[in-house]
């Protein structure tokens, strides 16, 4: 279940269109191939484009051909600024890159050692994804109690991330605690990501898993069929505004309304203190064929659109807490995150 | 646009499992037929099946062998019994057989003129219906403002009832006196009737409609992208608690939470004065495999399963009002529903 291979045989996604029907691996040689597959989602989830958004960086960074050191870092700049507009939600990935981009800029050794730094930066970021995860599994474990049915939204685990998951996370790590833990499944349309690939990912580690149409998940609430809702997160603004998966806000409202812990798993990468607020994360709208269509098969009448906004904005004020890697954040946000990030 | 054809060449239904992508007719000639139409969806929606159930009753009617009418009335019971078993909780298809069953123990007059009559009645319930709907339309569209974006969940359109629709209905007379509407169709999984059949309805009638994920519906409230939601109901109970398709319930408390106006349109027989309150009203579960499927393709990885409750329940202090054909009830229901029925 390793969403992302790189090695001496190159990068390899796991192709997660084609899930749970198809696993199967997709090599990607430049830059440009790895934008296309974080636009088209071949790989999604915030830390996950993170990672492959820096290691595509450093696939152009191996190719390009510069007479000088100011020369490589110029066009290294711009396959950066190219990766980035890829998708415009999810902070990792600038965060990522400006990370490589700020390395490189620092390093006075030659270009061939540069981008052999480059590289290991790249792993870091991923080992240190992989971290953060597990990390945040102990701290959000915590929160989870024993005999919880929880419910989350889009999927968070493994596939979105460096390994493991941040909300999925939480919720192995509950369950590897011995907790007795039941997992439900939001299908997460237009996507399915829910059905799709957390579904499949929690089937492979053992956890009990049902999946509920998105329809349904206030009114299991309402029936005290739910106890603790996990999610994570694309960006989250300074004042703890949350940029997730559109369906995340209902969510949020619905799980004030029947006084059930609403809780954001998500690593510093995706804690945005340049943002100051929800209103000012740029939402990604994605072509209206993926809510027209469902497996491939047109379900909507002719001469009909759609919307389809990728991502809402959770107002912070709906958040119990925000589990991250270095502990768990509690209201007011905009105190407790200055503190986490030392500011 | 007509669910039901019933004429000279027997009962037709439109089957609207097969649409948007075909509009195709299946004779029925039984009851056992009928009940098994009404099970398998190829017609739905609570005034819809109210109508189906009464025809498949007369067809049954029409067929029976009686010594005496003591003889009739014990088969006629007995197939009246089997008919309102079809589904649970739409309270229309037993309120259109008991009002059949009681015409039917009322009469003084021969077999064949029974049949006669209860062949009239049902066409009466049928008639009633269009009628009730096109009032629903004059009170309900004095409460949608001009340049109105109106969100409406599954489909309470024509197809849902004798013709024109509740909720619908209320839509489309707005639009037609003038009024610059536009519609927003939750797409409505797992059977997808926002996308398939509201926004396949709208179209035909010339009425603006956008299709959404079910998902994205708080997070446009949220940004004042919706003026008004209106929704049918399957059974609404003495105190006004309504049960509608699976999501009511979560739409009324985004609506609330954002302080847009909430309607249920449903005619009187909707109204079940006999169930105190919708903790009363039996919630049909269908098969979990109405979830794991989409447009035929199974979506969920093998060995993971999911809840399919087709109905939610709606606490009545979330709805704004109640707009029937005898005028728009407001709260408190427990007192507006009795005046109503001048009990």
């Amino acid at each position: 279940m390793r969403p992302i291979l790189w090695d001496s045989r190159g990068l390899r996604l796991l192709d997660q269109r084609l899930l749970p029907w198809q696993e199967k691996y997709l090599r990607l040689r430049t830059p440009q191939e790895v934008k296309k597959a974080i636009k088209d989602m071949v790989v999604r989830g915030a830390p996950a484009i993170g990672i492959t958004g820096a290691i595509g960086l450093v696939l152009g960074a191996e190719k390009i051909k510069a007479r000088s050191k100011r020369d490589f870092l110029a066009k290294f700049r711009r396959i950066a600024e190219s990766l980035k507009k890829a998708r415009p939600t999810a902070v990792n990935l600038s965060w990522a890159i400006d990370r490589l981009l700020n390395r490189a800029e620092d390093l006075n050794v030659s270009l061939e050692e540069v981008v052999e730094i480059l590289r290991a930066e790249a792993l870091k970021i991923w080992e240190e994804d992989i971290e953060a995860n597990k990390a945040m599994g102990r701290f959000g474990a915590k929160l989870i109690p024993d005999n919880a049915t929880v419910l989350t939204h889009c999927n968070a685990g493994a596939l979105a991330t460096g390994g493991y998951g941040t909300a999925i996370g939480v919720i192995r790590a509950a369950y590897e605690a011995g907790k007795n833990i039941k997992v439900l499944a939001d299908e997460t349309r237009p996507w399915l990501q829910g059905a799709r690939l957390t579904a499949w990912e929690l089937k492979k580690v053992g956890v009990p898993v049902e999946i509920i149409p998105d329809v349904a998940a206030g009114s299991l609430m309402a029936q005290g069929k739910v106890q603790a809702i996990v999610v994570g997160a694309d960006r989250i603004a300074a004042n703890g505004d949350v940029a997730n998966k559109i369906g995340t806000y209902s969510l949020a409202v619905l799980s004030k309304e029947n006084k059930i812990p609403f809780y954001i798993a998500a690593p510093l990468s995706t804690i945005d203190m340049a943002t100051s607020s929800g209103q000012d994360i740029p939402i990604e709208w994605r072509d209206p064929k993926e809510v027209l269509y469902c497996a491939k098969k047109r379900i909507a009448p002719k001469g009909v659109s759609a919307l389809n906004p990728a991502f809402d904005v959770t107002p912070s004020h709906y958040i119990s807490a925000i589990i991250t890697e270095k502990g768990v954040v509690q209201p007011p946000y905009t105190e407790s995150l200055k503190i986490l990030f030392g500011v």
